[in-house]
């Protein structure tokens, strides 16, 4: 019957990366050490003080649905966080808590954009911005950048791509996801006042901020109230599991946001809402954890080029985007050899990028040290 | 600028029930004694040993992402629910955890529906169905139900629909909200089976079930293999804050939900997965607290008609809907008045019927019993 075949939309493409966790599994299961360098999780646990927040609250009582928008003590202090970080005095009001920086993105697009509309995404990019895009009814116009850019959108190749296809908005990471490659604070300027003349709506994804290792992030908010900015507590607070993050909003979107959040999310899960709100205070313990990761880089950074991978400016996040054309030419392949034959999981480049990704792939290193250092080893040992 | 004024398909209606809570919230920050019937929140925190499950995980370790469709232990729980409750297999395979009910509905309508496909609720209903629906970029049938079918929908109206409008899909809730109303399993098969034999994918909101007072419930799922069944840890689990809540797919709508899961919302949080698993082996805890609803009920139900409402039939969750023809032309007012001189918080029924609602209220009991007994002494005092 045809109204058991799914729709149209539901047509995206599954994440190759999901395949290779699961061979990893597969792998486990039979007794083998796999060393994980395939998913962009922080290997540590939370903060003591960030703990004791959650276990406090958990057996205090009753957990229940909070405003669509989020607590006003997790709002606080996320607006405590851009006054802290960059100076900037974000209201409450435009402040909006979300299901993980998943449903942030959901949000901004539905919130947005109506149907048909375009909206560009870099490639190499996160995978799930295409998906979402599409399943959303948008069109998903994919921007190819690479080495002559430093890896990131320009306000020309913006311009060029808009004058062909008249976009309503474009979404941009720095740290961008998979290839760690930061905007200067001038080069996202000179995008984001870009879009504002064009009358795009930027969307900023800055859910890798905080892992920087070259030069300090930037926050759109810095250069507009115009911007969508998506954030979580993910990555440099560790919460993957908890699904919770934040946008801030141009105030004319706060409304349209939260009547589809009232509908499509209710609120965000309440007990992740009040153990965010602690997370900023213990940035002693996350720095911690970040100088592991950046010692992790440091050994990829070091080894890789010497085994013929052709790394990207890594600036942040947790992965490096590294070239294998002197090693292969499918990527795809190459991993799940790898995979098999020295038990290092890591990620195909055609998650990310459709055309070039077969010449790519992607290490994490937001796991332990000593794995990294043993991956390392293997890969010397495999490919020698 | 135009990108700043929000897309069409956020101009969906905001609830009046969130207008009455915030009205009502700025009584209680003023010192009032709010009486809380206005939201489908159950009361009661969790059982101990459900707590305890959680408060073990906590402590054990770090949360991270799941498998886009929920871990093992979940499903072996839910599939075992469904063995024990209805006797019925239901394979783990086709069970997908979802975050709240919300998101199960969300990958319902995406996975099961294109732009412009029409899909049919009844009036009154949920009012997040209508504002999912109408965001997702699918046409809204609103089929009005009453009396004259005790507030269900029948084959023959579906029929009668679908030769007009040509329909996708239909969503029914039984207990159904707001009116408490069930479907016998008889009427439930007559209406899955005509929309098996006119290809509409029928989509079955379970998510009050184990909250039934006159008659026992039946699942969608007896009677085919072709529906969606959308289910929640959030009512008779007391797990509202948790947002954690499942599906059992047609095994052709397995692959297409999961695609789309995996990108927007990568998978439900994993605490309220693993304390989710614990909760079908708590039955006698909620049993207890089900027996204080139905106490609640009984309180409402011998005085409201007294009072001059006319109640629908309550066979389950966790409301009266009220006809209060007797007493107003104008629920929303009505409600208005009450919450300001009684504190009594209610919701009118605009939010759940666009052309009738203004004869209805909802009161909701799943509040403390001293709660409800109070709030009827001020009614009555207030409508004398």
């Amino acid at each position: 019957m045809s109204v058991l075949m799914g729709s149209k939309r539901s047509e995206v493409l599954p994440f190759q990366a999901m395949e290779v966790l699961n061979a990893a599994n597969r792998l486990e299961q039979r007794g083998e050490h796999v060393l994980h360098m395939e998913v962009g999780q922080p290997g540590s646990p939370l903060p003591d003080q960030v703990l004791r927040v959650a276990q406090d609250y958990l057996s205090s009582g009753r957990l229940g649905y909070t405003e669509a928008h989020g607590i006003p003590a997790l709002k606080k202090s996320i607006s405590g966080y851009y006054q802290q970080t960059f100076g900037l005095e974000v209201p409450e009001s435009r402040i909006f808590a979300t299901t993980g920086s998943s449903a942030g993105f959901n949000l901004a697009f539905l919130a947005g954009f109506d149907h048909g509309d375009r909206v560009a995404i870099t490639s190499p990019g996160y995978p799930a911005y295409r998906n979402i895009i599409e399943v959303l009814g948008l069109e998903c116009v994919e921007i190819e950048v690479g080495p002559e850019t430093r890896w990131s959108l320009t306000p020309e190749i913006l311009e060029r791509v808009h004058r062909e296809t008249q976009l309503k908005g474009v979404l941009v990471a720095s740290p961008a996801n998979p290839t760690g490659t930061m905007m200067s604070p001038d080069a996202l300027k000179g995008l984001v006042e870009a879009c504002d003349e064009l009358g795009i709506l930027f969307i900023s994804d800055e859910i890798y901020h905080g892992l920087a290792y070259e030069m300090k992030e930037e926050t759109a908010l810095r250069f507009t109230q115009n911007s969508i900015v998506v954030n979580s507590f993910s990555k440099y607070y560790c919460m993957t599991g908890w699904r919770i993050g934040w946008m801030v909003l141009p105030e004319a979107l706060v409304r349209p946001v939260e009547r589809i959040a009232q509908s499509l999310y209710i609120s965000p899960p309440e007990l992740a809402q009040v153990t965010a709100s602690a997370a900023f205070e213990a940035v002693e313990d996350y720095e911690k954890i970040k100088a592991n990761y950046a010692a992790n880089r440091r050994v990829l950074l070091d080894h890789l080029p010497k085994l013929g991978f052709d790394v990207v400016p890594v600036d942040g996040a947790l992965y490096v985007y590294a070239g294998v054309s002197k090693l292969t030419n499918d990527s795809l392949g190459f991993c799940q050899k790898m995979l098999a034959e020295t038990h290092v999981a890591t990620t195909p480049g055609v998650d990310f990028d459709l055309s070039r990704g077969h010449q790519y792939m992607r290490f994490s290193f937001a796991g332990d040290q000593a794995d990294i250092k043993l991956a390392v080893e293997r890969l010397e040992h495999w490919l020698s």
